[in-house]
């Protein structure tokens, strides 16, 4: 058999830093995408009922890529207390000839957030006004950072907004953001001004219970909705999606299982028949993105196997010309 | 984070032979499913259909055990002419309380070799006559001589007789077996009476179309179908079910979309709502098996998560018992 590499998650953070290339990657594999060839199967969740845990499992065979990913995504929400983070997993490339195992991206996680956060610069890159200078995000974490770096790669950010159920830890990201970014960040205790006031909201959170009313969406906003990813979470109350002139799903099939467009479905916001404009199509100039500079646009993002395959055959690539990582036989 | 342990093929091979502890670690797992705990999403494929190829991704999650497995499964079937073999992949390891990466099981495949082979061996033991002696297997690939040596473990099985599409194919893995475990195989080359005289048929075949009729088949016998595993699959015309005595699949919900039972209800020989007892019920002494001598028993074997699980949690104690493996830090 072929040699494996083998690449830590130090290796993959010097490889693949979240920078206007991983934006491009991820960018040309919507672009893909929309091209219908594609093979994309619905997302394997192991639940792990008895410690709180599940596990996601995402995988895209991309035609003109030499390599598909298979990415494991465990999410153990009781790790915290154990002094671990809640989120792990890795990503394995394998040849798209042969099947063959090429390489092992042990990023615990990282390749993920990168990616993650790189849709969110293609959907404000393709959907916010060019004008666009103040973010909201809602949530403190890690996309939170990293929701805010993509979205300054591609529009003049000049200042944040964070507002987080937990006050402490929106004022942490907000310290965190002003001395690594110099960004003029600051947290809000009142959600919906803060809303009302941004130019791009980006929600991050894993919440099961809508934080964002519509009455506080305004026309010209873009709203990334990043946080829903299983059955039970929303971010955005349905009224949301009906009030906005554009929804654009990375991935129809998957947001109404898993984004914000389930729960509008089920509150009977749009039929579950309807066909909308997914990101691939607008990337990829099939469908217009934003037509003026009045529409409120909602981009539900859940992830894609799509992503994966793309940023984990960058870092290869990346790995391959730097001779980084170790190599393997077996 | 925590070490991981990288075990390459030819270890794994060393750690987890085909033996009794094998068996009995498989069917540990069918009755541990059989419980009702046991957490096993539905099977995710990735076709991949410019190459030919196809990869399974198997797991469960298992209570009492201390890891749970991700299984990858490549099939790519133009790999021959490449020199390189059909199937390939490997396992992942997972810990069953924080989902952190435990363990690379690099094997090419090899452990779901000796999974599959066992689980033919765990119906043997449980639906087979106890003076069973006679095996006849339909292919002529690894798993055909991977069940002959399974069933040897747990019958006295004094000949075989193997017949294959391609009759050169079936000589050799009867000169092998010979050779190997020294038993008294021939090819056939009439596959209706070489399935007439046996006491155990296994069915070991990528068949698309029914090699199995069934007036061929005995009272008395035991029919391992076991090559069937995907929805185009399939091995026994479906008046073999119709006529047996006891249907035995290894996972109900699997086996009708992915076993023979899938093609018996397309035909109407039995309603898509009928409840079978699984092996797991028979193995945990929950429902009986062979009743009589005279009893023409099914078992319909997918594969499933639960025997990954089990087995690539066997091959990594015995690794750590044996200080065997590479250790790797991410």
């Amino acid at each position: 058999m072929p040699d494996i590499k083998i690449l830590t998650e130090g290796e993959l953070r010097d490889l693949v830093p979240l920078d206007i290339d991983a934006v491009e990657c991820v960018e040309q594999g919507f672009t893909t995408l929309a091209g219908g060839k594609v093979v994309m199967p619905p997302i394997m969740t192991l639940m792990v009922p008895d410690h709180n845990g599940e596990v996601c499992v995402k995988s895209a065979y991309v035609p003109g890529i030499d390599s598909f990913a298979v990415k494991m995504s465990p999410g153990f929400f009781d790790n915290p207390k154990l002094g671990l983070p809640s989120t792990s997993g890795l990503m394995v490339l394998f040849s798209s000839t042969t099947g063959v195992l090429e390489a092992l991206l042990l990023d615990n996680g990282y390749l993920t957030d990168v990616r993650t956060a790189a849709a969110g610069a293609v959907a404000a890159r393709h959907l916010a006004r060019e004008d666009a200078a103040r973010v909201c995000v809602i949530g403190a974490g890690v996309q939170a950072r990293l929701q805010l770096k993509a979205m300054a790669l591609v529009r003049g950010i000049t200042s944040a907004v964070i507002w987080a159920r937990d006050g402490a830890k929106a004022e942490t990201a907000c310290t965190d953001l002003r001395n690594e970014l110099g960004m003029d960040a600051t947290a809000s205790i009142d959600p919906a001004n803060a809303v009302a006031l941004a130019d791009i909201v980006v929600t991050t959170t894993p919440s099961d219970t809508p934080l964002i009313q519509s009455d506080w969406l305004q026309p010209g906003q873009l709203v990334i909705a990043m946080g829903s990813d299983q059955e039970h979470k929303v971010e955005l109350d349905p009224g949301c999606l009906a009030k906005a002139t554009l929804y654009v799903p990375d991935n129809q099939s998957q947001c109404a299982l898993k984004g914000e467009l389930r729960s509008a479905i089920k509150a009977g916001v749009f039929p579950a028949d309807r066909q909308f404009t997914e990101l691939g199509d607008i990337t990829s100039c099939k469908a217009p993105g934003r037509q003026s500079g009045n529409d409120l646009i909602i981009a539900d993002l859940t992830g894609t196997g799509v992503q994966d395959t793309a940023i984990a055959t960058l870092a290869r690539q990346r790995a391959e010309a730097a001779g980084l990582g170790a190599t393997f036989t077996s």
